[in-house]
């Protein structure tokens, strides 16, 4: 087998959950989008409403149809794009709640789904998704007069505690939703960590739940071991991948692995990043290619049936440092050819 | 619907390939690991089979099996990472050709599939996969014993046509199978475009059947169009997504797109990145989130239902550049949100 394994516990994330919803008297809900930050809805839901989440937060209407096939009826399914031309369907049918980003967007929604719930998405300064305070009151009587059950808006800066893009955020937030009796959501997982004031009536963790920044104290959730396919020496002078790019100034044992950027080892990674056996540091050598890495065993006094990219030794923030990205990345890049082992639910 | 719709022109894949075929007097393979590329093993090749390919590459066996579920019996289906550990069953059922690696994947080979055809994979120096020169004399007299069908090794420079590694290659690969009786195959796509010294009895293009460089030549393949979720005017001075990285001069209107990272519209590409909009550049602004993109369409005169990421405006390569990497890392990163539609075939 050279597939990779990738392994999620699921009781982390379940654990992680459970410490964010600890930090605010609020609801707390879980952004599942995207595949839950690629690590399966179909498993990752499941096991969040196990714990107590009884909302969601998706991308898209198809990934929230698919999460209703998933959790049945009962949890809220909220969905951050709103009520787009074509969607009324599959809102309809699964009970999704639009959260509506334009005038556009309410018009169309009470018009082919008059009577059905909806969320209110304002833009507290972001320029993203959301009606300006502009657009939001020239429409505020008529949306009260419907049925909104949520109105949110999202933190452009929550990461760093001390932008001054927060406080303004808060207050614009505020002022928008002053006098609406429905519950408010403004904080992802570093408007948790900001602070009571950021929690409202509901919080939604994404990232947190995940195992990644900015919540330092998360528990890891992913793990991933890559099979050696095969191991050689290489003599000084020798070069190695792609490019040549790697010439060794000594003798070294090399191992190449199966996995690449295809399997989502983000190609930009490579010169500084490690596979480990145990306790020991493989570098990579060479360029990761779309299905393999070579990495340097010398360290090792045999041969590694497999080395290890994520897990005690590297966590996804390490590896988006060394891609220059994010961790949020990191895992939504993670290929499909790995085996998923899932641990706890 | 607020899902991207991701086209792939069959016909071009079958065009490219026929143009490669047309270069070379050898047998051409096709290469369809990582998912043909990202762009779908059950559509691209059947078009490919169609177009008169009979040998294909794959990465790992698990593909290999997927693969003859879709072609059926007759078509070579050549696995690069050998016979692994595990792989016996899979590489049995399913006449799968293994390209041994090592001596250890030559003895668990004939050890567990006596009779079964093999491939030998040499290592011409790029110190990746394939058995050294001095592994191979002492297995050849044993190995060509037994049932060898094709030796290959694989070019670390052909995209660089001036790299002296790429006759280094050649002629390790030609001294390594000088006197052997079966097919030889060398050449990449790159390896094509080096010429006939290059192509021995088979070749066996990616990249090129897929639209990429180095295959200058190459017919595009993929278009994306991202649906426009809403759009809003932004006054000179106020910021736009993640870390307000990004602030207005002036006056703008923008348009929030459905797409991101999670898409694998790559993080890296973000300030340097248009969509387009017929003729015309709408540069994005401010970081590339997880689902969405933020353009600038203050060129336009109507704002836009959707906005075309890849096709004649920009091409895999383009973007790749703007993300500093390789179009195949565009290719194998686009995402599964995406509605697919195909072309031709």
């Amino acid at each position: 087998m050279a597939t990779g394994t990738l392994t999620i516990d699921l009781d982390a994330i379940r654990g992680n959950w459970r410490a964010l919803a600890g930090m605010a008297r609020a609801e707390t809900a879980a952004v599942v989008k995207a595949d839950a930050y690629g690590l399966g809805l179909g498993q990752v839901a499941p096991a969040l409403a196990a714990e107590g989440a009884r909302s969601f937060f998706v991308a898209v209407a198809e990934e929230g149809a698919e999460l209703r096939q998933i959790l049945g009826p009962g949890p809220a399914i909220h969905v951050f794009s709103g009520h787009m031309a074509g969607d009324t369907r599959l809102i309809a049918e699964n009970g999704l709640v639009p959260m509506i980003n334009s005038i556009d967007q309410m018009i169309r929604h009470v018009e082919a789904l008059p009577g059905h719930p909806f969320g209110l998405q304002l833009d507290s300064g972001m320029n993203r998704l959301g009606m300006e305070p502009g657009e939001w009151s020239a429409v505020r009587e008529i949306a009260l007069t419907q049925a909104p059950v949520l109105a949110m808006s999202h933190l452009a800066c929550a990461d760093e505690p001390d932008h001054d893009m927060n406080a303004r955020q808060l207050a614009a937030f505020a002022e928008m939703t002053a006098g609406l009796e429905i519950p408010r959501c403004l904080a992802n997982t570093g408007g948790v960590l900001l602070g009571p004031d950021y929690h409202f009536e509901m919080t939604r963790p994404g990232i947190g739940l995940y195992g990644g920044l900015p919540y330092v104290d998360a528990r890891p959730v992913v793990a991933l071991d890559l099979p050696v396919i095969q191991c050689r020496n290489l003599a000084a002078g020798e070069t190695v991948g792609y490019g040549c790019d790697f010439t060794a100034d000594r003798p070294m044992r090399l191992a190449t692995v199966s996995a690449g950027y295809a399997d989502g080892v983000i190609r930009a990674m490579g010169p500084r990043t490690d596979l480990f056996a145990g306790e020991t540091r493989c570098p990579m050598r060479g360029r990761i290619s779309m299905d393999l890495i070579v990495a340097d065993i010398s360290a090792l006094e045999e041969d590694p049936d497999s080395l290890e990219l994520l897990g005690r030794h590297q966590s996804i923030d390490t590896l988006a440092d060394n891609a220059g990205t994010i961790g949020y990345e990191i895992l939504t890049a993670l290929g499909d050819r790995y085996v998923r082992r899932y641990r706890g639910g």
